[in-house]
């Protein structure tokens, strides 16, 4: 039997919250590399909440998908068949395969992977796009300074948790904000943080207050929606937001009222949107020195690795539902086969 | 018949939106100068959006008032009777007399008033606080630089028209939101914004697209809520908005909910709060430039005076609902007698 390409696909817009039955599955012979171009295997799969966004298949996403399209998606990926100069057989790449076992890429985009650095799959996580958000947002946008008090939603993410050992790094003192007792006891523990609110457990506004009794002076935002309002009742004069995601509603059908804004006026304060293409060109920078934290120890971060490319729409279902715990990937395939 | 002071006084808290109900009068003895005071006849009391707060009574406010208090406010006034070394009789000061005819005064916050420098009224609207407003809030928040587009909302009134202006001398293309038609042909005859949206004529959101159509690099709200919320989904990459005040929250129980932030996160767009009061130290330059251009014919300003202290409370209740044109003040007496 020739083998084949297991492909995940867009089956229909999701009303609400995305459920496994959003998306279909097919299988299509493997291509062929022509010339300027490389085949390469999946081994990640990276899970991202903007992928909810792609699938409203609206007009303004570049990525918009037809019914049947293979979901797109970053990826981890080794090349195992190349007519293209730079990439040669059995290297790695993190490149955009999408939802599925087998890909060409003509190299648009595809980035050589050293294994040598960390770990190949930080490349999607605290070494790829969301690592970079969370650099570039909290060292340029945040602007945190020593002493002063940083505060991070979704912690315990590939983004919140750069986002925060970042601003530890630069002398901050972190406040992480997460959805259980035991993500919290994580950023405390293991990421370093000074404290961490569970925004579960009852009284958002108090906690954080008892929290930061300075008040906040940087936050940044993974999340939007209640916790963003309650975090602008607690902050410190000249604070700074950094917005970076609303995956609240990113399952809405029209993006809900925002913060009440009277508290950034008496703070002095500046809201500042995120969007990490911007900061493109500080991806060499964040990897050489987050990569040299990870390899001394004093970064952590955490994997929350789904097997097997059948089980990647329920777990983006679970992603979206906050059920994760660290950088949502699909194994697609073993690292070394 | 000796002459008595006669005086506006906190009633009650209001409901809402201001009735003249909420307000008493009495009459009290002239008080008498003590070493290192001086008395003043008020000439114009300035009626401004913020006293509708200080009427909250709450402990948050420095100007808290007991029922009976006489009405805080800025006035300018002249000097009648001095036992302080540096204000003599016949010196004209901006100083708060708040509410009233008469009052007696330590010099403290006490500012002279240059009569050939412009207008003495000009001291409360474009030449005080609220043309500081506006000055610090255009240039040192807003950042407009030449052939971008500056959007400023309440475009007709003493912060707005500064902010509007302030821009233009910036090499700015500004476009106005009011809410009249009337307002609207001032601000483009008058004041020379290059457009101006009569937010009441129908869809704003369409309105601001046609008159802006690169978008809007620099927002100055004065006003919050859904103006605020169409003006956002019509930025600019790289916007800045500087929230001043949001004149419909002060008479609502509880804060609003604000706008939807994700255009914000899109157009990489900065919201920053203003507060005049971190802006004084610019007052002497933005008076010596304002009435500058003032004298030369290259800045206007309108003012809406209503005669008599005694109709001060009608005036004010007029303001908070929009029906004001131009900078509310009330003539409380004759600049000379």
């Amino acid at each position: 039997m020739t083998a084949r390409n297991r492909r995940i696909t867009f089956y229909r817009t999701p009303v609400g919250l995305p459920v496994p039955e959003d998306f279909g599955v097919d299988e299509t012979p493997i291509p062929v590399p022509g010339t300027g171009q490389f085949l390469s295997r999946t081994v990640y799969l990276s899970l991202d909440p903007y992928y909810r966004n792609v699938m409203k298949n609206s007009p303004i996403y570049a990525d918009r998908l037809a019914p049947g399209d293979v979901m797109v998606g970053e990826t981890v990926a080794e090349v195992i068949e190349s007519r293209h100069p730079d990439f040669g057989v059995g290297d790695f790449v993190a490149v955009r395969n999408g939802w599925q076992q087998y890909a060409l890429s003509s190299g648009q985009g595809a980035r050589k992977l050293d294994p040598a650095l960390a770990p190949l799959s930080t490349a999607l996580g605290v070494l790829g796009m969301p690592g970079l958000t969370g650099w570039a947002g909290m060292i340029h946008l945040g602007e945190p300074l020593p002493g002063q008090t940083a505060v991070v939603s979704a912690c315990t993410g590939p983004v919140g948790s750069t986002a925060g050992q970042v601003a530890a790094h630069m002398g901050a003192r972190v406040v992480g904000i997460a959805g259980s007792a035991e993500k919290c006891d994580y950023a405390v523990r293991e990421l370093g943080y000074a404290a961490c609110v569970n925004y579960k457990d009852g009284d958002l506004v108090a906690a954080l207050k008892d929290a930061c009794p300075r008040g906040i002076d940087v936050y940044f935002d993974n999340v939007g929606g209640d916790i963003l309002a309650a975090v602008l009742r607690n902050l410190a004069l000249g604070a700074r937001v950094v917005l970076c995601g609303m995956i609240e509603a990113y399952s809405m059908p029209s993006p809900p009222p925002g913060p009440p804004l009277g508290a950034v006026v008496g703070a002095r304060a500046s809201i500042k949107g995120l969007v990490v293409y911007d900061h493109l060109h500080r991806a060499a920078e964040m990897e050489r020195v987050v990569s040299g934290w990870i390899r001394d120890g004093s970064f952590r971060y955490r994997e929350d690795i789904t097997e097997g490319l059948d089980n990647a729409p329920a777990a983006f279902c679970a992603l979206m539902r906050g059920q994760n715990f660290g950088k949502a990937l699909v194994r697609v395939a073993p690292e070394r086969v």
